[in-house]
C-alpha cells in the first residue's frame, strides 16, 4: 500500500506523454494529487499547483510519485537530488520505472537513514499462492481487449468512477504499474512468476460482500501471442461474472506484431466467454468500450452504432461518455 | 547447459517416488547415468552401479545430479557432506529443488573454492525476450494435456527416442525442472516472469533445419485454472505444427482442484487447435497419448480402441507401446 495523498514528480519530462502515470492519477484520483513538482526544462504540465517538497509536506503529502518515464525506464541523475531531498524531508517514494530504486545505493541509504520507504511497484512483493479456483463471494468484472493498450485500464477507471457516483460497493483491482500507482495497491502481474499468475489474481480480488464489485484491470489479449498467457490467467484467476471488451478501431495490426491482424470483437467475445465459463459458468459479456480518440464525431457515432447493432451490447467510449450504460448492465447481475 | 555424464545422488530417499528425477534420467538418458550414490537408509534403487564420488570421477562423471526430493523441496543436512565432497573432488552439482543451492553459504563457498558450478535449474538464468511471433524455420510438436501430470514429458521423451531410432533430426525442448535435468538444458517456465513466458518458449525452440523437429515439453492444461496461462504461452510461443493430447483416464478431478472435472479429449483438441492456429494456421492434432498405468490389459485395450474410434487419431500408451504410431503421423507433415 502506498500512503496518500501524493506529490507528483514530473521531473524534466520532454512532453506530456512522458508523464502518463501522473496524468492517470490526476484524472482518476484527483483527491490524491496535491500538486506537481517540475524541474527546470520540464515540458509537461498537469495544471496542478506547482509545489516544492516543503509546500507539499505542509499540504499533507505522504508520498512522492515518480510520475514520469524517460526512455529506457531509468532513474535520471538529474532527478536524484530531489528524490533524496524528498526522503530526507519525510516523504516515501513510489515508482513504476523498470530500473528499481532499491538498486540505487544513494536512494537506499537516504531511505534507511530517514526511515522512509522506496516502493518499486514493478517488483512483486508477496509470495502469491497457486490459484485454487474456489468460488469467492462478491462479484467481479474484467476488461478484456482485442489488443494491448486499447483502454482496459481507463475503462475500469471510468466504471469505478460511475459506480462510486451511484454508491455501489466497488474496488478497482490494479494489475499493472500505472494502475498500482493510481490506486495505491495491486499486483505487478507482468513480473510475477508464471506458476503464480492466476493465484496472484485470486489474491488481489478476494472474497467480499455479495453486492461488492471488483473491477479487475485486464492485460494483453487472448489474441496477442506475446501476452495471451497473462490474459488467460486473469480470466481464470479472476473468475469474472462480467466481461467488458475493449477496442481501438484504427489499429492496423497487433501492437508490436506487424504480421498479426486484430481479432474481431465477435472472436474476442466468444473465446473470452468460453474460457471464462470454466471458472464461472455464469459469466456474461456486458458491453464494448471503444477508444475513439482517433475518430471524428461522425466516424465515432457510426462506428459505435455499428458495434451496438452487431454485438447487441452497449458500445461507448467510456472516457468521452462515461461508463454509465455499461454499469447499467452490471446492476442487472 | 549441464555437463554430462552424471552421477545420480539418491540421498536417503524414503521410497522410489522420491527419486523421480533420477529415474527419468535413467529411463531416457541411460548413456548419461554412470551410477547412483546412496546414503545409509536409502530405500530407492535404480539398478545402476553404486559408486563413490571417486569411482564416478574415474568413470568420467562431470556432474552430480541431486536426483532426490524430500518433502518441502529442501536440501537435507545429511546430504551436504556428500555434496561438498563432490564439489571438492571436481564435480559440478545440479538440482531442481525448490530451495536453491546458491542460497546455502557452505555450498557456495565450496563451489567457489574449487571452481565448480552450482546449477539450480528452477531459477531462470537468462533475460528472455518478449515473444515476437515471427515464423521460425523447422517443425515443432507440443504435448498438451487434459490436466497436469498426465505424461506430457514422458510422451515427448518416448517420441524423442523413437525419432532418434529413425534417424530423424529431433531435439527435446525441456520446459520444467525434471526435463532440464534429464536433457541437460531447457527453460524453467513456471518460474519465468509472466511477460516473458512466450518469449522464453520461442527462445528454447529457435529456427532450425526445415526437416528438424523440436519436441516441446508441455505444462499444465488450458483447462486447469491454476496454470492455463502457462499452457497458452507454450501454444503461442511454440507455434506448433503438431499437437499430441496427453491424458490419464482414471483421474477423478483436476489435480489440486477437487471442484473441477477433467475436460473431454474433444474439448482439449478443439480449444488447443483453435488457439494454436493463431500462431500457426497449419497446426494439426496428430495423436493421443494415454497413461494407462492404472488400467488392466483388458481395460487398456478397450479404452484405447474407444479413443481411436472417437477421435480418429492413433491412441497409444507411449511408455508401454513406444511412440511409433504418433511419430508415423509426424513423418507425414
Amino acid at each position: 500500500m502506498i500512503k496518500k495523498p501524493y506529490l507528483l514528480f514530473l521531473g524534466d519530462a520532454h512532453d506530456q506523454l512522458a508523464v502518463k502515470v501522473a496524468k492517470g492519477i490526476r484524472d482518476w484520483r484527483p483527491e490524491d494529487a496535491l500538486g506537481q513538482l517540475r524541474l527546470p526544462g520540464c515540458q509537461a504540465d498537469l495544471g496542478l499547483p506547482d509545489m516544492t517538497i516543503e509546500e507539499a509536506l505542509k499540504a499533507g503529502a505522504q508520498t512522492m510519485i515518480i510520475g514520469v518515464a524517460n526512455r529506457g525506464g531509468t532513474i535520471s541523475e538529474s532527478w536524484k537530488e530531489v528524490m533524496i531531498k524528498a526522503l530526507e524531508s519525510g516523504l516515501d517514494l513510489a515508482s513504476g520505472l523498470h530500473n528499481m530504486m532499491r538498486d540505487d545505493p544513494l536512494l537506499v541509504a537516504a531511505a534507511k537513514k530517514n526511515g522512509r520507504k522506496l516502493i518499486d511497484v514493478r517488483r512483486p512483493k508477496e509470495n502469491y499462492p497457486i490459484a485454487d479456483g474456489e468460488k469467492r463471494s462478491g462479484k467481479r468484472c474484467l476488461t478484456v481487449g482485442t489488443d494491448c493498450s486499447v483502454g482496459k485500464m481507463y475503462t475500469g477507471m471510468a466504471m469505478d468512477a460511475e459506480m462510486k457516483k451511484r454508491n455501489m460497493k466497488v474496488s478497482f483491482r490494479a494489475t499493472g504499474q500505472t494502475g498500482i500507482l493510481i490506486t495505491g495497491s495491486g499486483i505487478p502481474l507482468d513480473a510475477i512468476p508464471a506458476d503464480f499468475m492466476a493465484g496472484a489474481v485470486e489474491w488481489v480480488s478476494p472474497g467480499n460482500d455479495p453486492d461488492h464489485w471488483d473491477l479487475i484491470e485486464g492485460q494483453g489479449s487472448l489474441f496477442h501471442v506475446s501476452f495471451s498467457g497473462v490474459t488467460l490467467a486473469l480470466i481464470h484467476g479472476g473468475q469474472p461474472d462480467a466481461l467488458v471488451i475493449c477496442h481501438e478501431p484504427t489499429r492496423k495490426h497487433m501492437r508490436g506484431l506487424p504480421n498479426f491482424e486484430l481479432p474481431t470483437l465477435e472472436a474476442v467475445r466468444d473465446l473470452s466467454l468460453q474460457t471464462a465459463k470454466l471458472a464461472n459458468p455464469n459469466c456474461k459479456v456486458v458491453g464494448v468500450a471503444v477508444n475513439t480518440e482517433s475518430l471524428n464525431d461522425e466516424e465515432r457515432e457510426a462506428y459505435l452504432a455499428d458495434v451496438e447493432n452487431r454485438m447487441g451490447l452497449p458500445a461507448v467510449d467510456p472516457y468521452l461518455h462515461g461508463a454509465g450504460r455499461i454499469v447499467d448492465e452490471l446492476e442487472k447481475i
